[in-house]
């Protein structure tokens, strides 16, 4: 069994779905499960097969999506979209599943699924490093979550041990709090040093947030920098407020 | 929509998972789908999503395995189980996949699934050139049946020379001179800030350049970037100046 991938599942309506996919870790070996925001009783009445029933109990449930993805160094998101307005690289499963193949050679990772209508939001995915889509056929792409679920773990799994083959080693990447606290001090420096206006003020954060990911900062530079920025921070403070 | 595979679902206990296996089917792309000797009510209640309805309104009940497998050249069986037992040749879904696909090119194919419960029996079996396993963990190795179909499905579509590309355009690398002028502002920013002293402000400025080497920063991002932090340093020059 492996904690290195976390499974976050983000707002689900159907606790058939999450018992589902509760199963499904359990055949491919994972146990780190995270539901965030369920729908009402979805995760109180989730269910699972008799051998999977101990990752639904050691699962937790979460509010928000920053707090799903504590000591996660690569955030992965799940779309069944093509790749119009999705501001983030978008990878099909057989090279994002590689990908994160060699990311947990050394780094933990958590792979988010969306609710079953509407899938991840913008919000939720601007966390993400990048995106990965089943290459389901394009007049139905959207797919059950538990079969979605079933489907990335398999290839995960698939032929993994072609894969585990000793990459150079990374400096270790930055754990996604470390991310989101950066995220809010350059947000706070920008809103007072006002970058961001009142009526672009979530669209500028979305921006920056995916942006921040973008940068593949390690453990080691998002300190340096998160220093850095609050450094200024505490400077541009001092000066008088900006005339409206 | 391929009709040379047929998948046939024998003595489905459960109507979610008939529907959930049509759903995978509209998914990948096939279309005939048998159903033998369902449980009771299992089909009549079966649902699907609604792309997928149209395989459940042409699916065929049959009593026997024998009727299901009309016309079909490869008959291939699903199975959890390890070889002990089997009879017949078992391989894993990923050598599996690919002999059915070197037979679809040419021939009709049927693809089993025996019951939630009880899985294929040693008959069913018996009419199966071979048996294939999806590569499970061995305490566990029991899926949904509905999942299963998805895996079997996903596989038989997933790349076989799985061309590693990115599907979303991989961005513009930021030029050596954005760079520098991003380096330079942030040096002005953190020496403004005090967070750059006197005696370290050369050691801060490599640690700095390099950092932002590091940051695989793409053009737009590094444009942005500027922006901002010429923004924040506007601001932070209007504070009183440090007391040294």
């Amino acid at each position: 069994m492996s904690d290195a991938l976390r499974i976050v599942l983000v707002s689900s309506r159907n606790p058939l779905n999450i018992g589902a996919a509760a199963r499904a870790m359990s055949n491919f070996g994972f146990a780190d499960l995270r539901i965030v925001n369920p729908y009402e009783v979805a995760f109180q009445e989730a269910r699972s097969a008799v051998k999977s029933r101990y990752i639904l109990e050691r699962a937790q449930v979460c509010s928000t999506v920053a707090e799903a993805l504590e000591g996660a160094t690569l955030v992965v998101g799940t779309t069944a979209l093509g790749h119009r307005d999705l501001h983030a690289p978008l990878y099909r499963l057989e090279t994002g599943a590689r990908l994160l193949r060699e990311h947990l050679t050394g780094g933990k990772a958590a792979l988010l699924f969306g609710s079953e209508k509407f899938g991840l939001s913008n919000e939720d995915m601007s966390h993400c490093h990048w995106l990965t889509r089943i290459p389901t056929r394009e007049a139905h792409g959207s797919m059950n979550l538990g079969q979605a679920v079933a489907i990335c773990l398999y290839e995960l799994k698939r032929e993994a041990d072609e894969a585990a083959r000793a990459e150079y080693p990374k400096a270790e990447a930055a754990a996604s709090e470390h991310l989101e606290r950066l995220t809010g001090v350059l947000m706070e420096l920008l809103t007072i040093s006002n970058y961001a206006q009142e009526r672009t003020i979530e669209t500028t954060e979305l921006k920056l947030r995916r942006m921040v990911r973008r940068l593949s900062l390690s453990q080691h530079d998002a300190e340096v920098l998160l220093g850095m920025m609050r450094q200024v921070l505490w400077k541009v403070k001092q000066a008088p407020p900006a005339e409206m």
